[in-house]
């Protein structure tokens, strides 16, 4: 999965290339942010995604510009960025995050397949929550007509993931400052049904909603 | 702050060119998505950022690729997106997400004053934990010196902001499926002092790890 353009330059010993790494951290994001040079500028947009395979599949109306442009072929990157924990160290210099992130770089592909525009789709729908596609209404053929789907194939691919302590240097050990590292987690509230819910309907169970999934 | 670029096509009741709307997203944003072309391709890369005033600050080691190439004044676009919970609607299609995200896009300028680089990477210090800057060592000349730091206008900015329940066909109403939200927030774990942490080291105030300000 490596190409020179994904080679890792910075801290390289952060780095990698092995698939199930990239696939886990692409699983665990809840969105991505899609790259896409537009009218000779780079415009960055939030999106959801999902992976089934070597592949990834992005969505929107079909009338959207960011997917347009894809859809034409043009070169891509989608990132997707985990925050474990803030890394607090003794010098302001040294301070740091823990985090894990994927950059994959290509060219997206529109999906023009029925069915594996339906597959890719309820994909999305079960990255967002597990077991939600067969707990809703499916897309109709309308629905189906008006959403474009793209897919990119995770073939250059690399991970980032930064863990552990602080990392000061040895002659500020005697400073004053507290260092350490301060955990983050992404939590679910408590769900707010709709107000026009029938009695009949059973809330998703929660743990279908965690993002991180028993490995 | 509407340009071209940066007026809404999709959904515009959605969007705002208001400062105080981009600089409170900005602000609550732990980190961001930094967009750049580089030979001839989008790359989309994570980092932490500070607005101070009407300015997004950017920081990393002087050999940063990234860096250096907006540091030579190519146009860029900087992303920050929360996600406030998940939209289960009844249907597939209407399924969608609460968010608010923020899109700068223009060229970034070097920091050369040394004054004005110490101020922005004491901000990038309290934009991570309210208080840390004063409560750690600040940089020497030679960390200074390796550190590049570029400064963003917010002049080209517009935020995205979907709140509420889900939007469903009035045709759905009486599916048996549960809607609603599911709200996610971002918590602190418990904190992880560092093995050589000395007994006086007070461990940050919690309330200035909070992403959310009190308004």
């Amino acid at each position: 999965m490596q190409t020179d353009r994904t080679r890792l330059r910075r801290q390289p010993g952060r780095g990698s290339h092995d698939p199930a790494v990239v696939h886990a951290i692409l699983d665990e994001a809840l969105i991505c942010h899609v790259g896409l040079q537009i009218e000779g500028a780079p415009v960055v947009l939030p999106t959801i995604h999902a992976r089934v395979g070597g592949d990834l599949y992005l969505h929107g109306a079909a009338a959207n510009r960011m997917l347009g442009s894809m859809a034409t072929g043009a070169p891509c990157c989608v990132t997707a960025t985990l925050v474990d924990g803030l890394v607090l160290a003794r010098s302001a210099f040294h301070h740091s995050m823990n985090f894990r992130s994927v950059v994959v770089l290509g060219r997206a592909v529109p999906v023009s397949d029925d069915a594996e525009k339906r597959r890719a789709l309820e994909a999305i729908v079960e990255h967002v929550a597990r077991g939600r596609s067969r707990a809703c209404r499916p897309p109709n053929e309308t629905e189906i007509r008006i959403t474009q789907v793209l897919r990119l194939p995770i073939t250059e691919a690399s991970a980032k993931v930064r863990t552990g302590p602080p990392l000061d240097d040895e002659s500020d050990h005697g400073l004053p400052h507290w260092a350490g590292v301060v955990p983050l987690e992404t939590r679910i509230g408590s769900l707010q049904p709709d107000d026009r819910l029938g009695e009949r309907a059973e809330p998703p169970d929660l743990a279908s909603l965690e993002r991180t999934r028993p490995s």
